[in-house]
């Protein structure tokens, strides 16, 4: 048993049965009004980022608290959802800076004002590392969150933005994509959609996992970033671009899209026996969720 | 400034305008819907137990679970509330053992069962240190949750249980009284209303403050835990006890309460410039948030 698998295996006793929720296994969880008080669905994430593996000591203090919100709002994002609601719990190593935790919590909050997000508190705990862990309330409000298991054989595969080099700079100030991702699920144009944090190479087979498929890619079409290899853009992570599937009878929406962000077509879903090239099974793998930075 | 006061500035900005939210400073932030899909009120808590900080190694794993998803919910049933869903974070320290974890996550899912709570899934990460951060949605259906903020002068202060003794396995096995607060929220018994986590000596002056006013204690009508002193009554921590007042106008409420558990009434709200008997002052003060095991 990997790593992974063993945490997976953790809340395999999780599967909810109740149809009006989704738990464990996409990139929120996500619960449903029958009525209309919150729209139709809330979205629930919980993430965090600890120093050392995150981020480094010497990281702007800003930049670590904007990145700690902004990576679940990119969850939010990847369902199509609007963020409303944060709590940040703080844990705090003992002869911490109170300048730099100041800091912290402006990045936080200029992120939560750029997107009208409410914070509504948290909890203060000792820890030995700083940890910053984010519950992140989002909404779809009036049309469905889009899955990552819902993909159906056929279905285009598109991502958002340019993939790789994130490691200097863009881990800490990537955009979440939550204006597209809202269009692309209210319009009903993505059959499935998830954000890529681990790696095309890791997320896209979660996907098609998630989905009971294959995939075939154009690897020529991969929006690699300015001094990103191939494989960079495949297994690097920390992207926070949106994944998604559209059926190819949807056939104007590209025109329509509405945003100066670049998208770009790079793959077809196919049958689960599908057997993938071997050149593209190279680039597959992204790292173990737990090295991640 | 104090450690307390610094943590407490960091959030200061985030007062929220919306009148429909309560954030920083209660049990729980509540999220009001208008229409009627997720009843009146949602609460939302996250909370997080670190080992060495609020379990030691040593502790039996089942337990630890178990207390991590219990510390979220008694503060859900402090505003009165029902927990619905949940998520966990973990934070996992390299070399840990597989078994421990399984069985921590055992005393979650036992809990999460017992409440009727839903698990929704989380993420894991890197720490140092086991870290197991929760994120708990509860719900306040057709009734207002009870605030620490909404005492008035005169009311009637009461406690459940016995306080004190909590460290040896209280502090691990205390049942969140989840019935008793939504039975006091419900028929708008409580005035106002909070969960004993810091002890009686840090958590009654925050509720008073929050309430704008001060209080007086019949000391002999404290009740002390088996092996309890009055001090360690006011001042051990982790009670995880319901305080709440009672305005004396509502008189047959005690006779109708339904609950073999004990309640106490303890004392009486007084207006702020009401001065504290040394007495009582002496036994305030429970320990720093921070240092808390």
């Amino acid at each position: 048993m990997t790593e992974e698998q063993f945490i997976e295996s953790l809340t395999t006793g999780w599967k909810t049965k109740n149809a009006q929720l989704v738990g464990v296994g996409d990139d929120c969880a996500v619960v449903r009004a029958s009525g209309s008080g919150f729209g139709s669905a809330l979205l629930l994430k919980a993430d965090a980022v600890v120093e050392g593996v995150h981020f480094l000591r010497t990281a702007d203090p800003m930049l670590i608290g904007r990145k700690a919100l902004a990576r679940a709002v990119s969850d939010v994002a990847a369902m199509g959802g609007v963020p409303r609601y944060a709590l940040v719990t703080l844990g705090l190593p003992s002869g911490f800076q109170p300048v730099r935790i100041q800091k912290i919590y402006k990045g936080i909050t200029a992120l939560a004002k750029e997107w009208k997000i409410e914070l509504l508190g948290g909890e203060t705990t000792r820890t030995r590392d700083l940890v910053l862990s984010i519950s992140l309330v989002g909404e779809c409000s009036g049309y469905d969150p889009v899955l990552r298991s819902t993909a159906k054989e056929g279905d285009e595969i598109w991502v958002s933005g340019f993939l790789g080099n994130t490691q200097t700079v863009k881990h800490f100030t990537f955009e979440p994509r939550v204006r597209e991702g809202k269009w692309l699920a209210e319009k009903k144009i993505a059959s499935s959609m998830m954000d890529l944090s681990d790696g095309l190479g890791l997320d896209l087979p979660r996907l098609a996992r998630a989905s009971g498929l294959s995939f075939e890619l154009a690897l020529d079409q991969i929006p690699c970033a300015k001094g990103a290899t191939l494989k960079q853009a495949f297994r690097e992570g920390e992207d926070y671009e949106l994944l998604w599937t559209v059926s190819p009878e949807k056939k104007e929406w590209r025109k329509k899209f509405p945003f100066a962000t670049k998208i770009q077509k790079i793959g077809v879903m196919k049958k689960r026996s599908f057997k993938i090239a071997e050149s593209v099974k190279e680039l597959l793998h992204g790292y173990d969720h737990l090295q991640k930075r």
